[in-house]
């Protein structure tokens, strides 16, 4: 049960927001749809220090959105991955980026399309423009839009 | 143009984090969409401090998801109505709603309905359930779910 920090509000939304409503932990759940796992690879996808990256991947797996998995064994390492609770955001990083595309003044950087064969855009109800399947999470793909620019190399 | 402070990020939903992604700013939002218009009452049914509210205000009239109108004379007062950017943020919203209510543990307190005669439940695509429409923002209508509980009366 998630807990609200906000008097008197009876709302889904705020109660989403107490969990989401950060925007760093907005784009390390990005970050982990776009396949990052490891803690290094969402320190130097995001540039963000590594204290507050610690704080938030924290409070995902509390929240039950990202669960820490064993990857090796001497010495242990973890990587986070996203539970179906965390899935399930999909729709709303999906309505952000057809917003921030929409109002931004520039081309798209990304094109979400249907994984697979058909590769057909994915419109903002997240149905697809060719075949007319209603996608779910696990069948989209993030393809480089007119807009995209690579992101920097960083010193390793 | 929306002006990103995430170094190296060339992403619509950082750019629309960049705008949208504090918590009140959100639920500023969400009660300009139930209707909210003038500043005591986002004041009284959001409980958040004069200041705080006055400088969410200010920043979404800057950034065009709200515009501030006159609607009284002597002495000149304004309301805060949605622009089009502001009501494109719908989806969003409706987003958020949709996962809160799936993982809140509880009944939803709000259900989403098509506006008019119909009054059929929008689903998570925004697509009627009871004629199949797909519905934009102005053709919906926010009805009190089973987990409603109605706002503490607060003094005047």
């Amino acid at each position: 049960m998630l807990k609200s920090t906000y008097e008197g509000q009876n709302c889904s939304i705020a109660s989403a927001l107490e969990v989401v409503g950060e925007r760093w932990t907005i784009l390390v759940i990005r970050e982990a749809f776009l396949g990052t796992r490891r803690f290094d690879d969402f320190q130097r996808n995001l540039g963000i220090a590594r204290n507050v990256l610690q704080t938030r991947l924290g409070r995902l797996v509390d929240e039950g959105i990202l669960e820490r998995r064993p990857y090796q064994d001497r010495p242990v390492r973890h990587e986070y991955r996203l539970t179906e609770k965390g899935i399930d955001l999909f729709p709303v990083l999906h309505a952000l980026r057809f917003w921030g595309d929409r109002h931004s003044g520039g081309e798209p950087p990304v094109i979400v399309r249907h994984r697979g064969e058909c590769q057909g855009v994915i419109d903002d109800r997240r149905i697809c423009e060719t075949c007319g399947a209603e996608v779910s999470a696990r069948e989209v793909v993030a393809t480089a839009g007119p807009g995209y620019v690579p992101r920097p190399e960083r010193a390793a």
